[in-house]
Protein backbone atom coordinates (compact mmCIF):
# COMPACT_ATOMS: atom_id res chain seq x y z
CA UNK A 1 0.00 0.00 0.00
CA UNK A 2 1.33 3.23 -1.34
CA UNK A 3 -0.23 6.61 -0.29
CA UNK A 4 0.81 9.76 -1.97
CA UNK A 5 -0.12 13.10 -0.24
CA UNK A 6 -0.22 15.49 -3.39
CA UNK A 7 -2.07 18.93 -3.86
CA UNK A 8 -2.62 19.47 -7.96
CA UNK A 9 0.03 22.15 -10.13
CA UNK A 10 2.60 22.24 -7.33
CA UNK A 11 5.73 20.46 -6.89
CA UNK A 12 4.40 17.39 -5.95
CA UNK A 13 3.13 16.50 -9.74
CA UNK A 14 6.43 15.37 -10.25
CA UNK A 15 5.97 12.37 -8.23
CA UNK A 16 2.57 11.93 -9.77
CA UNK A 17 4.15 11.86 -13.00
CA UNK A 18 6.55 9.23 -11.39
CA UNK A 19 4.31 7.02 -10.09
CA UNK A 20 2.40 6.65 -13.34
CA UNK A 21 6.20 6.03 -14.94
CA UNK A 22 6.29 3.23 -12.17
CA UNK A 23 2.71 2.02 -13.10
CA UNK A 24 2.29 0.62 -8.80
CA UNK A 25 -0.96 1.02 -7.23
CA UNK A 26 -1.37 3.97 -5.22
CA UNK A 27 -4.05 6.02 -3.00
CA UNK A 28 -4.00 9.93 -3.41
CA UNK A 29 -5.00 12.09 0.00
CA UNK A 30 -5.53 15.84 -1.35
CA UNK A 31 -3.40 18.13 1.52
CA UNK A 32 -5.07 21.55 1.05
CA UNK A 33 -2.17 23.96 0.75
CA UNK A 34 -4.29 26.65 -0.10
CA UNK A 35 -6.50 26.55 3.15
CA UNK A 36 -5.77 29.68 5.38
CA UNK A 37 -2.60 29.02 7.70
CA UNK A 38 -1.65 26.27 5.16
CA UNK A 39 -2.42 22.14 5.70
CA UNK A 40 -3.53 21.30 8.87
CA UNK A 41 -1.23 20.67 11.73
CA UNK A 42 -1.80 17.21 12.09
CA UNK A 43 -0.17 17.08 8.32
CA UNK A 44 3.38 18.10 10.34
CA UNK A 45 3.93 14.65 11.68
CA UNK A 46 4.12 13.58 8.21
CA UNK A 47 5.97 16.94 6.82
CA UNK A 48 7.63 19.04 8.96
CA UNK A 49 7.17 21.92 7.00
CA UNK A 50 3.36 21.36 6.06
CA UNK A 51 4.23 20.57 2.20
CA UNK A 52 3.61 18.43 -0.73
CA UNK A 53 4.35 16.03 -1.83
CA UNK A 54 5.47 12.66 1.17
CA UNK A 55 4.65 9.66 0.59
CA UNK A 56 3.61 7.42 3.02
CA UNK A 57 4.59 3.20 2.24
CA UNK A 58 3.38 -0.02 3.93
CA UNK A 59 6.59 -2.88 4.14
CA UNK A 60 6.46 -5.87 5.77
CA UNK A 61 8.88 -4.28 7.97
CA UNK A 62 6.63 -1.11 8.99
CA UNK A 63 5.34 2.13 7.58
CA UNK A 64 7.70 4.25 6.22
CA UNK A 65 7.29 8.32 5.77
CA UNK A 66 9.61 9.83 3.12
CA UNK A 67 9.37 13.12 2.32
CA UNK A 68 11.47 15.62 -0.13
CA UNK A 69 11.14 14.99 -3.91
CA UNK A 70 14.66 14.13 -4.67
CA UNK A 71 14.54 11.60 -1.77
CA UNK A 72 10.90 10.29 -2.83
CA UNK A 73 11.98 9.99 -6.39
CA UNK A 74 15.41 7.84 -5.14
CA UNK A 75 13.19 5.89 -2.89
CA UNK A 76 10.45 4.67 -5.31
CA UNK A 77 12.55 4.03 -8.00
CA UNK A 78 15.02 1.85 -5.49
CA UNK A 79 11.71 0.22 -3.93
CA UNK A 80 10.37 -0.86 -7.56
CA UNK A 81 12.93 -2.11 -9.80
CA UNK A 82 11.13 -4.13 -12.21
CA UNK A 83 10.15 -0.43 -13.95
CA UNK A 84 13.79 0.19 -14.71
CA UNK A 85 13.91 3.42 -13.24
CA UNK A 86 17.13 3.39 -11.81
CA UNK A 87 20.74 2.09 -12.44
CA UNK A 88 21.44 -0.39 -10.20
CA UNK A 89 24.26 0.56 -7.19
CA UNK A 90 27.00 -1.11 -9.34
CA UNK A 91 26.08 0.96 -12.46
CA UNK A 92 28.56 3.10 -13.24
CA UNK A 93 25.22 5.69 -14.44
CA UNK A 94 24.63 5.35 -10.42
CA UNK A 95 26.34 8.42 -9.40
CA UNK A 96 25.52 10.70 -12.24
CA UNK A 97 21.61 9.34 -12.02
CA UNK A 98 22.22 10.68 -8.28
CA UNK A 99 23.32 13.85 -9.29
CA UNK A 100 20.59 14.91 -11.55
CA UNK A 101 17.77 13.81 -9.17
CA UNK A 102 19.50 16.04 -6.48
CA UNK A 103 20.24 18.65 -8.68
CA UNK A 104 16.87 19.16 -9.61
CA UNK A 105 15.53 19.93 -6.21
CA UNK A 106 19.07 21.81 -4.49
CA UNK A 107 19.78 23.90 -7.81
CA UNK A 108 17.99 23.82 -10.58
CA UNK A 109 14.43 24.49 -8.19
CA UNK A 110 16.16 27.75 -6.07
CA UNK A 111 17.61 29.01 -9.29
CA UNK A 112 14.24 29.21 -10.74
CA UNK A 113 12.65 30.51 -7.93
CA UNK A 114 15.39 33.33 -7.24
CA UNK A 115 15.52 34.38 -10.98
CA UNK A 116 11.39 34.33 -10.89
CA UNK A 117 11.90 37.17 -8.32
CA UNK A 118 15.08 39.00 -9.63
CA UNK A 119 16.85 37.98 -6.39
CA UNK A 120 20.36 39.48 -6.48
CA UNK A 121 22.33 36.57 -4.66
CA UNK A 122 25.75 36.56 -6.12
CA UNK A 123 28.26 36.31 -3.62
CA UNK A 124 25.92 35.40 -0.84
CA UNK A 125 27.24 32.35 -0.02
CA UNK A 126 24.30 30.40 -1.83
CA UNK A 127 25.00 26.54 -2.94
CA UNK A 128 22.60 26.85 -5.90
CA UNK A 129 24.74 28.88 -8.45
CA UNK A 130 23.70 31.23 -11.25
CA UNK A 131 20.33 31.10 -13.40
CA UNK A 132 22.75 30.92 -16.42
CA UNK A 133 25.26 28.12 -15.14
CA UNK A 134 22.06 25.94 -14.80
CA UNK A 135 20.39 26.40 -17.87
CA UNK A 136 24.05 25.72 -19.72
CA UNK A 137 24.37 22.78 -17.55
CA UNK A 138 20.91 21.31 -18.40
CA UNK A 139 21.39 22.21 -22.44
CA UNK A 140 25.11 20.72 -22.56
CA UNK A 141 23.61 17.15 -21.02
CA UNK A 142 20.96 17.30 -23.29
CA UNK A 143 23.37 18.01 -26.47
CA UNK A 144 25.22 14.70 -25.88
CA UNK A 145 22.35 12.39 -24.17
CA UNK A 146 19.02 12.07 -25.17
CA UNK A 147 17.84 11.86 -21.11
CA UNK A 148 18.50 13.25 -17.96
CA UNK A 149 21.52 10.54 -17.41
CA UNK A 150 22.54 8.92 -20.61
CA UNK A 151 20.39 7.68 -23.35
CA UNK A 152 18.04 5.89 -21.34
CA UNK A 153 14.95 7.00 -19.38
CA UNK A 154 15.48 7.34 -15.64
CA UNK A 155 13.98 8.57 -12.67
CA UNK A 156 15.18 11.57 -12.86
CA UNK A 157 13.99 12.83 -16.20
CA UNK A 158 10.36 12.73 -14.59
CA UNK A 159 11.78 15.68 -12.20
CA UNK A 160 13.64 17.58 -15.00
CA UNK A 161 10.48 16.80 -17.31
CA UNK A 162 7.87 18.36 -15.04
CA UNK A 163 10.26 21.14 -13.86
CA UNK A 164 11.44 22.09 -17.47
CA UNK A 165 7.39 22.00 -18.45
CA UNK A 166 6.64 24.47 -15.52
CA UNK A 167 9.79 26.34 -16.47
CA UNK A 168 9.69 26.99 -19.98
CA UNK A 169 6.03 26.18 -21.45
CA UNK A 170 3.92 27.67 -17.99
CA UNK A 171 6.53 30.15 -16.58
CA UNK A 172 8.44 31.00 -19.99
CA UNK A 173 11.59 31.22 -17.63
CA UNK A 174 13.27 28.89 -19.85
CA UNK A 175 13.80 29.92 -23.61
CA UNK A 176 12.22 27.81 -25.81
CA UNK A 177 15.11 26.05 -27.73
CA UNK A 178 14.65 22.99 -29.77
CA UNK A 179 17.36 20.88 -27.44
CA UNK A 180 14.38 21.44 -24.93
CA UNK A 181 11.59 21.14 -27.07
CA UNK A 182 12.87 17.87 -28.31
CA UNK A 183 13.17 16.47 -24.82
CA UNK A 184 10.12 17.67 -23.75
CA UNK A 185 8.18 16.12 -26.75
CA UNK A 186 10.48 12.85 -26.00
CA UNK A 187 8.59 12.93 -22.35
CA UNK A 188 5.24 13.85 -23.42
CA UNK A 189 4.96 10.86 -26.28
CA UNK A 190 5.31 8.12 -23.21
CA UNK A 191 2.27 6.65 -22.77
CA UNK A 192 2.92 7.57 -18.60
CA UNK A 193 3.01 10.76 -19.34
CA UNK A 194 -0.17 11.34 -21.20
CA UNK A 195 -1.96 9.62 -17.98
CA UNK A 196 -0.15 12.15 -15.71
CA UNK A 197 -0.99 15.11 -18.03
CA UNK A 198 -4.64 13.91 -18.08
CA UNK A 199 -5.27 13.73 -14.44
CA UNK A 200 -3.31 17.31 -14.17
CA UNK A 201 -6.16 18.64 -16.84
CA UNK A 202 -9.14 17.11 -14.64
CA UNK A 203 -8.01 18.46 -11.75
CA UNK A 204 -7.47 21.96 -12.96
CA UNK B 1 40.85 5.24 -6.90
CA UNK B 2 39.08 8.19 -5.16
CA UNK B 3 39.27 11.40 -6.42
CA UNK B 4 38.49 14.29 -3.75
CA UNK B 5 37.75 17.79 -5.09
CA UNK B 6 38.09 20.02 -2.24
CA UNK B 7 38.12 23.88 -0.58
CA UNK B 8 39.43 23.91 3.30
CA UNK B 9 37.03 25.75 5.22
CA UNK B 10 33.78 25.33 2.67
CA UNK B 11 30.71 23.07 2.50
CA UNK B 12 33.16 20.45 0.76
CA UNK B 13 34.28 19.84 4.46
CA UNK B 14 31.07 17.88 5.11
CA UNK B 15 32.52 15.50 2.47
CA UNK B 16 35.90 15.72 4.17
CA UNK B 17 34.26 14.12 7.24
CA UNK B 18 32.15 11.63 5.31
CA UNK B 19 35.69 10.23 3.97
CA UNK B 20 37.31 9.70 7.42
CA UNK B 21 34.57 7.76 8.17
CA UNK B 22 34.08 5.69 5.44
CA UNK B 23 38.33 4.67 6.21
CA UNK B 24 38.67 5.02 2.13
CA UNK B 25 41.77 5.91 0.79
CA UNK B 26 41.42 9.05 -1.06
CA UNK B 27 43.43 11.58 -3.17
CA UNK B 28 42.70 15.52 -2.50
CA UNK B 29 43.05 17.52 -5.41
CA UNK B 30 42.43 21.34 -3.69
CA UNK B 31 40.56 23.49 -6.20
CA UNK B 32 41.12 27.21 -5.29
CA UNK B 33 37.42 28.66 -5.68
CA UNK B 34 38.91 32.10 -4.28
CA UNK B 35 40.73 32.67 -7.67
CA UNK B 36 40.02 35.60 -9.48
CA UNK B 37 37.03 34.09 -11.63
CA UNK B 38 36.72 31.54 -9.29
CA UNK B 39 38.31 27.75 -10.64
CA UNK B 40 39.58 27.39 -13.79
CA UNK B 41 37.44 26.22 -16.70
CA UNK B 42 38.84 23.61 -17.19
CA UNK B 43 36.96 22.14 -13.73
CA UNK B 44 33.53 23.15 -15.22
CA UNK B 45 33.69 19.58 -17.23
CA UNK B 46 34.05 17.79 -13.66
CA UNK B 47 31.69 20.37 -12.12
CA UNK B 48 29.37 22.31 -13.76
CA UNK B 49 29.22 25.52 -11.52
CA UNK B 50 32.76 25.15 -11.12
CA UNK B 51 32.10 24.47 -7.32
CA UNK B 52 33.46 22.03 -4.21
CA UNK B 53 33.19 19.53 -3.53
CA UNK B 54 32.97 16.58 -6.60
CA UNK B 55 34.78 13.25 -6.77
CA UNK B 56 35.87 10.87 -9.33
CA UNK B 57 35.49 7.38 -8.41
CA UNK B 58 37.54 5.29 -10.87
CA UNK B 59 35.65 1.70 -10.48
CA UNK B 60 35.99 -1.64 -12.68
CA UNK B 61 33.48 -0.17 -15.07
CA UNK B 62 34.64 3.43 -15.84
CA UNK B 63 35.30 6.71 -14.25
CA UNK B 64 32.59 8.03 -12.25
CA UNK B 65 32.30 11.49 -11.35
CA UNK B 66 29.57 12.52 -8.81
CA UNK B 67 28.92 16.19 -7.96
CA UNK B 68 26.35 17.64 -5.20
CA UNK B 69 26.76 16.85 -1.65
CA UNK B 70 24.03 14.80 -0.89
CA UNK B 71 24.39 12.82 -4.33
CA UNK B 72 28.20 12.23 -3.23
CA UNK B 73 27.00 11.26 0.10
CA UNK B 74 24.55 8.54 -0.91
CA UNK B 75 26.71 7.13 -3.45
CA UNK B 76 29.79 7.12 -1.26
CA UNK B 77 27.94 5.25 1.98
CA UNK B 78 26.28 2.82 -0.53
CA UNK B 79 29.77 2.29 -2.91
CA UNK B 80 31.67 1.47 0.43
CA UNK B 81 29.66 -0.64 2.36
CA UNK B 82 31.72 -1.77 4.82
CA UNK B 83 31.13 1.51 6.45
CA UNK B 84 27.88 0.56 7.56
CA UNK B 85 26.77 4.18 7.35
CA UNK B 86 23.79 3.66 4.49
CA UNK B 87 20.84 1.45 5.42
CA UNK B 88 20.05 -1.37 2.88
CA UNK B 89 17.68 -0.85 0.28
CA UNK B 90 15.26 -2.82 2.47
CA UNK B 91 15.79 -1.33 5.48
CA UNK B 92 12.61 0.71 6.66
CA UNK B 93 15.29 3.69 7.60
CA UNK B 94 16.64 3.90 3.75
CA UNK B 95 13.63 6.33 3.21
CA UNK B 96 13.76 8.57 6.31
CA UNK B 97 18.08 8.33 5.42
CA UNK B 98 17.91 9.81 2.02
CA UNK B 99 15.11 12.75 3.36
CA UNK B 100 17.44 13.82 6.03
CA UNK B 101 20.32 13.60 3.67
CA UNK B 102 18.53 15.15 0.80
CA UNK B 103 17.02 17.58 3.47
CA UNK B 104 20.39 19.11 4.43
CA UNK B 105 21.03 20.90 1.32
CA UNK B 106 17.49 20.98 -0.28
CA UNK B 107 16.10 22.79 2.89
CA UNK B 108 18.21 23.72 5.64
CA UNK B 109 21.30 25.14 3.86
CA UNK B 110 19.22 27.87 1.59
CA UNK B 111 17.14 28.08 4.84
CA UNK B 112 20.70 29.25 6.84
CA UNK B 113 21.62 31.02 3.41
CA UNK B 114 18.35 33.15 3.54
CA UNK B 115 18.45 33.69 7.41
CA UNK B 116 21.63 34.84 7.34
CA UNK B 117 20.93 37.50 4.39
CA UNK B 118 17.85 38.26 6.05
CA UNK B 119 15.78 37.45 2.94
CA UNK B 120 11.94 37.89 3.21
CA UNK B 121 11.14 34.77 1.21
CA UNK B 122 7.62 33.56 2.26
CA UNK B 123 4.98 33.53 -0.46
CA UNK B 124 7.27 33.96 -2.97
CA UNK B 125 7.32 30.53 -3.83
CA UNK B 126 10.25 29.28 -2.51
CA UNK B 127 9.98 25.02 -1.90
CA UNK B 128 12.34 25.86 1.24
CA UNK B 129 10.52 26.60 4.17
CA UNK B 130 10.95 28.56 7.09
CA UNK B 131 14.31 28.96 9.23
CA UNK B 132 11.79 28.19 12.49
CA UNK B 133 10.15 25.28 10.91
CA UNK B 134 13.75 24.06 10.06
CA UNK B 135 15.33 24.45 13.41
CA UNK B 136 12.25 22.62 15.01
CA UNK B 137 12.66 19.72 12.76
CA UNK B 138 16.31 18.90 13.78
CA UNK B 139 15.23 19.47 17.63
CA UNK B 140 12.36 17.31 17.32
CA UNK B 141 14.42 14.90 15.54
CA UNK B 142 17.03 14.53 18.13
CA UNK B 143 14.84 14.68 21.01
CA UNK B 144 13.38 11.08 19.69
CA UNK B 145 16.77 9.73 18.83
CA UNK B 146 20.13 10.20 19.41
CA UNK B 147 21.16 10.42 15.43
CA UNK B 148 19.43 11.95 12.16
CA UNK B 149 17.89 8.75 11.46
CA UNK B 150 17.09 6.69 14.56
CA UNK B 151 19.94 5.91 17.24
CA UNK B 152 22.64 4.64 14.98
CA UNK B 153 24.87 6.83 13.11
CA UNK B 154 24.32 6.43 9.30
CA UNK B 155 26.07 9.12 6.35
CA UNK B 156 23.44 12.09 7.25
CA UNK B 157 25.22 12.73 10.30
CA UNK B 158 28.43 13.76 8.85
CA UNK B 159 25.90 16.52 6.57
CA UNK B 160 24.05 17.13 9.47
CA UNK B 161 27.08 17.08 11.86
CA UNK B 162 29.37 19.86 9.49
CA UNK B 163 26.24 22.02 8.99
CA UNK B 164 25.58 22.19 12.31
CA UNK B 165 28.44 23.21 13.45
CA UNK B 166 29.09 25.62 11.49
CA UNK B 167 25.64 26.93 12.25
CA UNK B 168 25.68 27.12 15.38
CA UNK B 169 29.18 27.26 16.41
CA UNK B 170 30.98 29.13 13.48
CA UNK B 171 27.80 31.07 12.87
CA UNK B 172 25.98 31.73 15.85
CA UNK B 173 22.86 30.95 13.61
CA UNK B 174 21.54 28.29 15.95
CA UNK B 175 20.78 28.71 19.29
CA UNK B 176 23.12 26.73 21.90
CA UNK B 177 20.78 24.47 23.40
CA UNK B 178 21.73 21.44 25.23
CA UNK B 179 20.20 19.19 22.64
CA UNK B 180 22.38 20.47 19.77
CA UNK B 181 25.49 20.28 22.31
CA UNK B 182 24.92 17.00 23.21
CA UNK B 183 24.46 15.51 19.32
CA UNK B 184 27.78 17.79 18.63
CA UNK B 185 29.40 16.07 21.36
CA UNK B 186 28.27 12.70 20.37
CA UNK B 187 30.05 13.87 17.06
CA UNK B 188 33.54 15.13 18.37
CA UNK B 189 33.77 12.02 20.21
CA UNK B 190 34.12 10.00 17.28
CA UNK B 191 37.84 8.74 15.80
CA UNK B 192 36.92 10.24 12.02
CA UNK B 193 35.66 13.29 13.19
CA UNK B 194 38.38 14.13 15.14
CA UNK B 195 41.16 13.22 12.15
CA UNK B 196 38.40 15.50 10.34
CA UNK B 197 38.82 18.21 12.46
CA UNK B 198 42.79 18.15 13.06
CA UNK B 199 43.11 18.05 9.22
CA UNK B 200 40.73 21.21 8.95
CA UNK B 201 42.95 22.94 11.79
CA UNK B 202 46.06 22.30 9.64
CA UNK B 203 44.46 24.11 6.64
CA UNK B 204 43.78 26.79 8.34
N1 LIG C 1 11.25 20.85 -0.12
C1 LIG C 1 9.99 20.25 -0.49
C2 LIG C 1 9.00 21.36 -0.74
C3 LIG C 1 8.02 21.22 -1.84
C4 LIG C 1 7.16 22.49 -1.91
O1 LIG C 1 7.68 23.60 -1.99
N2 LIG C 1 5.79 22.32 -1.87
C5 LIG C 1 4.88 23.45 -1.89
C6 LIG C 1 3.94 23.38 -3.11
S1 LIG C 1 4.76 23.77 -4.61
C7 LIG C 1 3.98 23.41 -0.66
O2 LIG C 1 3.51 22.35 -0.26
N3 LIG C 1 3.71 24.58 -0.05
C8 LIG C 1 2.77 24.68 1.03
C9 LIG C 1 3.23 25.56 2.16
O3 LIG C 1 4.39 26.00 2.16
O4 LIG C 1 2.43 25.77 3.08
C10 LIG C 1 10.20 19.31 -1.67
O5 LIG C 1 10.95 19.67 -2.58
O6 LIG C 1 9.64 18.20 -1.67
N1 LIG D 1 25.30 22.70 -4.82
C1 LIG D 1 26.69 22.38 -4.48
C2 LIG D 1 27.38 23.65 -4.12
C3 LIG D 1 28.40 23.66 -3.03
C4 LIG D 1 28.94 25.08 -2.84
O1 LIG D 1 28.16 26.03 -2.65
N2 LIG D 1 30.30 25.23 -2.88
C5 LIG D 1 30.93 26.53 -2.74
C6 LIG D 1 31.85 26.54 -1.55
S1 LIG D 1 30.99 26.62 -0.01
C7 LIG D 1 31.80 26.82 -3.95
O2 LIG D 1 32.50 25.94 -4.45
N3 LIG D 1 31.79 28.07 -4.45
C8 LIG D 1 32.67 28.50 -5.51
C9 LIG D 1 32.00 29.32 -6.56
O3 LIG D 1 30.75 29.48 -6.52
O4 LIG D 1 32.71 29.80 -7.44
C10 LIG D 1 26.71 21.31 -3.40
O5 LIG D 1 25.89 21.39 -2.48
O6 LIG D 1 27.51 20.35 -3.51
Amino acid sequence: MLTFFHCPHTRSSSIHYLLEELGVAYETEIIDIHAQGGASESYRTVQPHKKVPAIRHATAKGDVVVTERAAITLYLADAFPRAGLAPALDDPRRGPYLTSVVYVDAVADPCLVAHLNQWQYEGKGAAFGTFADMVANLERTLTTHAYAVGDRFTAADTQWGVMLYWAMDVMGLFQDKPIFRAYLNRLANRPAFQRFAKAMAAAA
